[in-house]
């Protein structure tokens, strides 16, 4: 469910090369609203990307996302930006605003032009259309090789009533966001009708994404047009949240995306299986994470998880890798709850029960390295011929 | 052809499961020759490297090195150690030389123990046959999954005599080299009868394989076992070497271990073809580097080469994640000799051409920054169907 004030569409404009493909969504608010972003740390920024970077630092309220797939308007120089700015134009023609209040995003192949002319034919019927509130549309048309539509929304009750969060996501390849302060990684749009001011909105994102966005991973190849948009357009009528309610808010949007995370992983180019790896009991969190988010990206990992092989070596040898110093007689190996491996080393474990763990749609690994007290979880999906078949053609 | 007092050979010692496969291999020197060592930089380091880090540190003169495959002898512990130094103790015993005098290697599966009665059995007949210096067997003995036996040699002429330097390495996964004063990755063992003390030797080998088995890739992985040696016994009695024969004989070597690198680059696990990454033009090498180290290393790059898609988008969207800060207005890609992105945005090409170039056993893609004099260069090879196959049941 949609929060208040808000409206959505998707549809086939003509960007996509099949005529049932939507490539066209559009988002939004009739009531000025505020906005945060995080984008891509890659020094490869694509047209959309550099026009939202500039526009939520200079600009207070925004009314609608409008993104689009299969072509990410990225390695397209200034045309690429005079594009982005023209879709952005007539979308706000569309919907009697100001140009600047409107942020663009795109996914797809690097190096093509946006066909402008479809897109701005299609704006009237997207913007009119988007009425309807049509979710599932809408997240379809950002979809490029995801498998399933990703959405998510929830509503808490504050002091003054009800606040709905919606956000919703793309992912499946080039995905493994390391958040740098306006930096992320993947398209996300969430929403939500309460009334918080950009400053803490862009807080309130930025740590979210911490424990979400920032510790999935596909196949470790950073985007060059990721983008995570957060709009508060305050139709809630809730006024000023208080401390205990901001509490609720926050939890609600953690929530929110950790989910959108996992769906991301779970969905990834070919997976098969999403895959939580747990490193835990370090001295610091930034060792833990880096140690996780190296397992979580080995191609020997993955293609092994693939297999369903309970080859802890792997997921030993790819810590040792991490560039983090620790004592290799400590560690612990788990897969799912079967421990594999004790103190560095081999454990007579039973294989069949391993495999089994390892063959379930969802599965856990725990690294433990009994040197402290601090942990960290990365998720990550497996490697398979999928994945190659998928990215040895994409262009195709 | 080995250099004078140089022995090797290769067997089934029963280590390997299939009786075909030869798993034990000897490379030794009649008479006492001076060792450099490089290693894995892991910090999950195997039984023999550990062992041979100490002995390169503490003795100055080795008389062999003793390699298996099939069991890396990684994560064993004290019993591993133990192992690693009954095997060495056991080689020394039919040399008749110190056992401090022989190094270790590993490689194959983690968290299994050596079978070390098979390979005590198996060793008096390694020991006396290696008189008949089969280069092929003792290649064989290392390789995993590697699908040909990597190994070359040189000759040189210096004012008094002749020197030959001959190599060998075993690749195939596992295999990113980021060697770091003594340390390294992959098994290579190269041997000389050049005289050349172990200070310059060790200063010789770093700087080898700063050009070489630093510059390659097959998955990013780096392993707990691997180990480069080279070996000096002096046999050609050519005495010290003039600085102008030092610089023939650092040329040779540079030849022979860039030589290795790329085999191992190009008979990667699944591998259709080697890919040599060069990127131009920038103000630092370590920026340089790092560029074509992370494009080598992309999965979606990797397997765009698979399919032999010109996909150069890619390739910028992996440069853009390197961590490297750079002007993207001002990049071209060239694929084999044609352009296919220039100041950063797409040109047309000729997409059937580049495909054809693509297709090819060997090729080439250049990135040129246009904003400094630094280059540097990278091998890697595709990610196929086959290095999926291949370790989605490595252990099995």
């Amino acid at each position: 469910m949609l929060p208040k004030g808000f409206y959505c569409n998707g549809l086939h404009s003509g960007i996509a090369k099949q005529n049932t493909k939507k490539d066209l969504a559009i988002f939004y608010s009739e009531t000025p609203a505020a906005a945060a972003g995080m984008f891509t740390f890659s020094r490869v920024k694509a047209a959309p990307v550099l026009i939202d970077i500039e526009r939520l630092k200079k600009y207070k309220s925004f009314h609608a996302v409008v993104a689009n797939s299969g072509c990410a308007n990225a390695c397209t120089g200034l045309k690429g930006r005079k594009d982005a700015e023209t879709v952005a134009c007539e979308t706000a023609k569309c919907l009697d605003k100001a140009p600047e209040s409107v942020l663009v995003a795109s996914t797809g192949v690097i190096g093509r032009f946006l066909p402008v002319e479809k897109i701005k034919k299609a704006m009237p019927e997207l913007v009119k259309t988007a009425k309807e509130k049509n979710e599932k549309k809408a997240v379809e048309a950002i979809m490029t090789t995801d498998t399933f539509a990703k959405f998510i929304s929830k509503k808490i009750k504050v002091a003054k009533g009800e606040i709905i969060i919606w956000g919703c996501a793309k992912g499946a390849g080039m995905i493994h966001p390391e958040l740098k302060g306006l930096h992320a990684t993947m398209l996300s749009f969430i929403f939500t009708d309460a009334g918080i001011e950009k400053k803490q909105l862009q807080k309130l994102l930025e740590e979210s994404a911490e424990q979400s966005f920032n510790c999935i991973t596909v196949d470790g190849d950073t985007s060059t047009n990721d983008t995570l948009i957060l709009m508060a357009n305050g139709q809630s009528k809730t006024g000023k949240l208080s401390k205990n309610d901001m509490a609720k808010f926050k939890s609600a949007l953690d929530e929110i995306t950790l989910s959108l995370a996992k769906m991301m992983a779970k969905d990834g180019e070919g997976a098969t299986k999403l895959v939580e790896i747990e490193v835990k009991n370090l001295k610091k969190r930034a060792d833990a994470k880096k140690i996780a988010s190296t397992i979580a990206t080995s191609p020997l990992v993955k293609t092994a998880l693939f297999g369903s092989d309970a080859n802890w070596g792997r997921i030993l040898a790819a810590a040792g890798r991490a560039g983090v110093d620790f004592d290799q007689s400590k560690i612990d190996v788990y897969i799912g709850n079967i421990m594999t491996a004790k103190n560095g080393m081999a454990l007579n474990f039973d294989e069949s029960k391993a495999k089994k763990i390892l063959n379930a749609k969802e599965c856990k690994i725990t690294v433990d390295f009994k040197s402290g007290k601090e942990s960290s979880k990365y998720y990550t999906c497996d490697f398979s011929y999928d994945y190659v078949k998928i990215n040895g053609s994409y262009r195709s």
